[in-house]
């Protein structure tokens, strides 16, 4: 248990992060780094996928000297399926998300959701057209009940495909209903998923990989991209703004709120409840100068994209944020959010409040948050903060650092209005060579990977060489602390990438949302390549997630690479056990979906890769010689 | 590896199954019993539930050393979270059954299904009576057209509640909706487990725990209930009938077929199939006087219930059923199946033929098996399997002991049919205490115990005690096996039993179908509640799993318990590591749902306990002083 912590300096390339771990480490407070210290090393069997406990003859664990389970399960029966639940894990957090997206416009249409309202007519009205939806001289009630009905259905049995795969280049589409990939309803994937994976069902490796596969798919252009178009129809469409980021945007005069998850739905409440003028009045009475709303993560990337609200941090910041001693609330919805942030709030003043009753946190203060009762529950969650802020110890206080600016807010629809109202500017630059390519940069981190050193690493080395990055999740704050998503940033840019974003005064990095919002990417190349009449897989593009940690995650590398997009991952999923899921992995899907999975933790390595993948398929559509 | 195999004698009570275990070691053919041996020990985390594999900051494991993982969680939260993945594997399993016939009865309904029918006629129109479909006057496809609708909802995600929560009681329900119980759409649960059991969701381990119970009903008022009552409209409700069991059902002299798995839909073919006058031609022409259809675990459980075909044995007797040197082909649904069983065929002539998409074995013969072409697969499968007679090695088949008689085919319908048209000469036996009360044994073999020894020992203590036995799928053979399925066992039972069986010439021990039929036990306990105006927890009734293995039949313990019927498991699920989550399971589900589990190894204590319990009701019910 003894172990000696690893020095600061190996945890974080970020002075805020390593000012707040020294002191937690002076104050005696435990962090994922130390627990990752525990924990390490891990079983390597676990690691490498090959233990089984799907049934009760088991727990059973595979190697070359005991090849079979109980049932007779070989590694790659074992690894597939473990892989298997691991993406449904993933698919299912994202596709409930986006079903509570629905619920909330069903709500409005039924009249319960008085403090929620269709905020983009157009843009629903847009998706209705889309998803094979009348709109034209139809009342926009009429249109919203269509779609919400439409992508609950989504979510159904009866489907032979989501709604979305209209946006999907034929091509593609074809080559999914050949390999029986193609996603027809998101839950009933997920629990083929589960009944493929228990005993005696799906023992063929690769038939479980395929349907891991539609799986993903199901969640890439079902229900996380129901999830980011409602939220745009709800909460608006994100434009270009500017915004700041690190642990400085806490204030030290102010009532400090968190708000961390993934769902805006809670979060953008709590905003309006802060700007109420009685808790203001309150808050003032307390000595504070004012309520301050900052984000963690992906519940913070909704709120920067679509309101400008500053982010405290990403993933491995969370706890950190709180260490700060200036927080007089976390209030948290879903995903993503570690079990300890309970026990590091309960070491301060600082109330850590659920709102959702299929994700509670045992010693947290309770809210069931519902669309019909939100102002009023919002109100009484400041309030809670509010008078918290009485009871902070000034004398623990450190709030690290100052503020960085950032950019943010590039919807498709912003980048098209940008480009003067269609793609054709940007597929020009590409044509020209000034914009070699692009890559999602997206994801977590992981406390196994110096924090922060691989998304900024990345992002950097591929901007230098002309590839656009583009950024979502726990990459934004990354990409925002290193200065990559300001216009200026095209300093560290290559002579074209900075030519194009220098004329059109946008970053090199374009913050493109949350983790859901992934879809956005998935949209944008979809566009790209009916545009141009190929596939997704023909074009320059790729997509990386240097220091994922989730099962999210995985679901996501799964359906970009499903969608035909050279994925990067910084570290392996639990997959080495197996030759055969491995190989298939990282080669064999290149035959079936013409792309594959690569693993590299060195960044200029994994850009080594990048620019001879976006090479190659610059040549095949022509554009070089 | 070279550990000393166990004693044929501890691993089974059967002469069958202990000829052919010595046989398979006379031959080198490996298994379920050395696989264990290898496999054992197990992992002691895996085995507590302590390990985490849900993200890749792990995977974690976490003990009185290391009580959290990486991201916070403890041994509860640990637990809970794969229970819960645990139980909804079953669920999963189970309800994808049930959606499988749900298509076949839409493929009925749009003429795309010529080799099936509705047979019963008069059970759909009750069917939809019972959850609220208007059928008087009206055409029979045009009612299970809107039953087809009413059950591919159930599957959703805009029900407030299954549609056969029409059968619960008043008192169940109004608990479930108080404990956030009530089961709404089958699929919805199932993607709300998972994503609740993401990292940084529901981090309350109780919490957690009541939404696997909330998917295990969704399984046992739900997709369960679903497939059970559809397969009854498709292929017949079962009527009591004689058949045979064990493996000398399997004829030395004919085509040998054996159906596995659960879902009746391809078996039935497979039966139709094997009468075909050509296809028996073609045996006679090879020298077989005949093609023998023999069923194993569930698909076997389905056939014998209505079709009256003999059963060759339970899941630890399907390798050993091949290993008689005498089946030409084994023919595959889907769970359960062991996948050594393709090594075993690879060691005789046997051909392994699987048949859904969704489960797939690496070696098998593979039919893509569709409605709209059933007769025709049908054949070909028979065909190869005829042909494979010629292969037949003679001097490699061994065919142990003589069929044992067994009564078969009491659905709900058959024992009212049997009492005179209501359920009140039961009520009236158990008033009078000539039965006591009833207990359901259930579920499956587990190699880490004595084949069927808990099954038949539980089933003899407790007739013995005038406590009648219902029993499904592998508890089927076991208690066939033992005499216990024939009016004559009544010899064994206690005098109350004995009289009203021998009264009514019925067994004391009832077989009342596959696992997914355990829903006719529910369906039962509620309409004996409903006659009683009580709760299901006011019955004199338990239920048992006493060598369960499966996911399945976590979920189906699981809703047993949570529909408030005690009930016992021979061994623990993967549990022990968290005090919270046992101390629930064994003793705080009382107090929230009026039953909890019991763990105990020893049959007679087990009898001891449900007597004691099934008393307390009794007096309860002011039955006894």
């Amino acid at each position: 248990m003894a172990k000696e912590p690893r020095p600061i300096d190996q945890l974080t390339i970020w002075d805020d992060a390593k000012a707040m771990i020294r002191k937690a480490r002076a104050e005696g407070i435990e962090t994922v780094h130390e627990r990752l210290d525990q924990q390490t090393p891990h079983c390597k069997f676990c690691e490498l996928g090959t233990t089984c406990r799907n049934c009760t003859m088991g727990p059973c664990r595979v190697s070359e000297k005991k090849p079979r389970g109980v049932c007779g399960a070989d590694a790659d029966v074992i690894v597939a399926r473990n892989f298997g639940r691991f993406v449904t894990g993933g698919a299912a957090g994202h596709s409930d998300h986006g079903r509570d997206l629905i619920e909330v416009l069903e709500a409005i249409v039924e009249g319960e959701a008085p403090d929620y309202k269709i905020t983009e007519e157009g843009k629903l009205r847009t998706i209705a057209g889309e998803i094979g939806i009348k709109e034209a001289g139809r009342d926009i009630m009429d249109v919203a009940k269509d779609v919400m009905e439409c992508f609950f259905a989504d979510f159904g049995s009866r489907k032979k495909e989501v709604s979305f795969l209209s946006r999907v280049p034929q091509k593609r589409k074809d080559l999914w209903a050949k390999l029986g990939m193609t996603p027809r309803g998101v839950d009933r994937e997920i629990a083929e998923m589960m009944h493929r994976t228990h005993m005696g069902c799906d023992n063929d490796a690769p038939n479980t990989l395929i349907h891991a596969a539609r799986t993903a798919l199901a969640d890439g252009w079902g229900g996380s991209m129901i999830g980011t178009e409602l939220s745009d129809v709800i909460f608006g469409t994100p434009k270009p703004r500017m915004s700041t980021a690190n642990l400085g945007v806490i204030k030290e005069d102010q009532v400090n709120i968190l708000v961390h998850g993934h769902n805006p739905v809670v979060s953008e409440q709590i905003l309006a409840a802060a700007r109420d003028p009685e808790l203001l009045a309150r808050a003032k009475e307390l000595g504070a100068s004012g309520i301050n709303l900052a984000g963690l993560c992906c519940t913070g990337n909704e709120l920067l994209m679509r309101q400008g609200i500053p982010m405290a941090g990403n993933h491995l910041m969370t706890e950190l944020a709180i260490i700060t001693g200036a927080v007089e609330a976390i209030v948290v919805d879903y995903q993503c959010i570690m079990p300890s942030l309970v026990q590091v709030a309960g070491c301060y003043h600082t109330k850590f409040i659920d709102t959702a009753n299929k994700a509670r946190f045992t010693g947290a203060i309770h809210f069931d948050f519902q669309p019909r009762t939100a102002m009023q529950q919002a109100k009484e969650i400041v309030s809670i903060a509010v008078e918290a802020f009485a009871e902070r110890d000034a004398g623990r206080v450190e709030i690290p650092g100052e503020p960085i600016e950032i950019m943010t807010g590039f919807s498709n629809e912003a980048v098209i209005e940008a480009l003067g109202g269609s793609l054709d500017p940007l597929i020009q630059a590409i044509v020209a060579g000034d914009i070699k390519g692009a890559v999602g940069i997206v994801g977590c981190n992981n406390p196994k990977i110096k924090h922060d050193s691989l998304n900024v690493g990345l992002a950097k080395e591929l901007i230098k060489r002309d590839i656009l990055v583009i950024a979502t999740g726990c990459v934004t704050t990354a990409a925002g602390k290193a200065g990559l998503l300001v216009p200026g940033a095209i300093e560290m840019a290559g002579p074209g990438l900075k030519k194009v974003c220098g004329s059109l005064g946008i970053p090199p990095v374009l913050h493109y949302g949350s983790c859901v919002d992934n879809s956005r990417i998935m949209q944008l190349c979809a566009a790209l390549a009916n545009t141009l009449n190929v596939d997704i897989s023909d074009l320059p593009v790729g997509a990386s997630s240097p220091e994922w940690y989730s099962e999210k995650a995985a679901a996501i590398g799964l359906y970009a690479v499903a969608s035909g997009i050279y994925t990067h991952l910084g570290h392996p999923p639990n997959i080495l056990g197996s030759e055969t899921v491995t190989n298939l992995a990282v080669s064999g899907l290149e035959d079936l979906v013409g792309a594959t999975f690569f693993i590299e933790p060195d960044p200029v390595k994994t850009a080594d890769l990048f620019e001879e993948r976006i090479n190659a398929k610059r040549k095949g559509l022509g554009l070089d010689k």
